[in-house]
């Protein structure tokens, strides 16, 4: 493929980037076998400041874990309401499903290893935060290669990431980058969850556009 | 688009994945017309955290600005080649072309504001990076669909961003997350360049993989 993909193919890209949704609603019914590593794999294709390949994924399988972290969502999803001043949009907000952590049949946590040598700190002397944008990257690159075969993501961010860090017990150095739940969404949707709730519309994109 | 999108589609979207690559040899030929107002269109469908929908594109079309982000470029790759404290890494590290923004016919900054009440700050109390993160998720959407149509991409991260963002003029409060070139590419490949010098390898995927 030395050339563009032809029209076909960028139709279809646009309808993925349409329907790639944050999932909130998932079945409980497990993905199939080994879908999880081929994932995974795309993922790895991902950009990556000095081709350094910083992102580490933490299947979390074990039960107490699971638990832990979505009673660590809720406590901080419920502090997150009790900081809106109004009472309406606090009324609101409690009113959103903002995770599926308990029905999802996968969680992923994504970490950067800041400490890994790859790429030799090549790219990131004055914008050391492009290690994390790498990992943000795989978590992107994930979520369409998992959408495209039918399966939904959503990102968690309403959590504690020391505590959640602290859980899963990995190597010093580690930051958490996102948590991820997968499985197949019940209700697949090519709007944001959030403009049709009324919490957010989509902007204009052209108000996204400036010259120099 | 309810459900999955078929395996044609998949295997190509592998192949996209595989052929996205960092672009640092450009054609000077300028992009056809209304292009990159497409590309900036689906960068928009990205996601965001509460729909923040923060990124703001800025297309740098002045020539004394593109030539004083060129010369930025130039000083911040002279600084970090010269961090290099082994004679051989550091010649290595001269030898690599890092960045085309003088032959790349369009430059784009991406910009994060931080201060858009879109969203109303949900999602973003405990993980406030998440609205970085979501410019990123852009700058990614915008790359595949950029490679979809045959046109190869850049992110310059060597470059002093604070000098950057003052030579932009943009309002106060924006942040830059990445500058682009975007340009026809003079040698399509599916590998990364830092992989066919020898900079850095792919890491075995495998090897980025953790159960919990």
């Amino acid at each position: 493929m030395t050339g563009a993909f032809g029209s076909v193919f960028c139709d279809q890209l646009d309808t993925l980037l349409a329907w790639r949704r944050d999932v909130r609603h998932f079945s409980p019914e497990p993905l199939a076998d080994g879908i999880v590593d081929v994932l995974l794999d795309r993922a790895c294709r991902a950009p990556s400041v000095g081709n350094s390949q910083p992102w580490r994924f933490v299947r979390v399988v074990t039960p107490a874990l699971r638990s832990a972290v979505a009673a660590s969502a809720d406590v901080a999803n419920s502090a997150a309401a009790d900081a809106y001043v109004d009472p309406q949009t606090r009324l609101a907000y409690r009113a959103l499903k903002l995770h599926g952590l308990r029905e999802a049949p996968e969680h992923i946590a994504v970490f950067c290893d800041a400490g890994a040598g790859t790429g030799a700190g090549l790219g990131r002397q004055t914008m050391p935060e492009t290690l994390d944008y790498s990992v943000v990257l795989a978590i992107h690159t994930l979520w369409l290669a998992a959408r495209a075969r039918g399966i939904g993501l959503g990102w968690v961010s309403i959590l504690d990431p020391a505590e959640v860090t602290r859980l899963l017990d990995v190597p010093p150095g580690w930051r958490l980058i996102g948590y991820l739940c997968l499985g197949l969404p019940l209700v697949p949707a090519d709007m944001p969850e959030l403009a049709i709730q009324g919490w957010q519309a989509r902007i204009d994109p052209h108000s996204t556009r400036f010259i120099r």
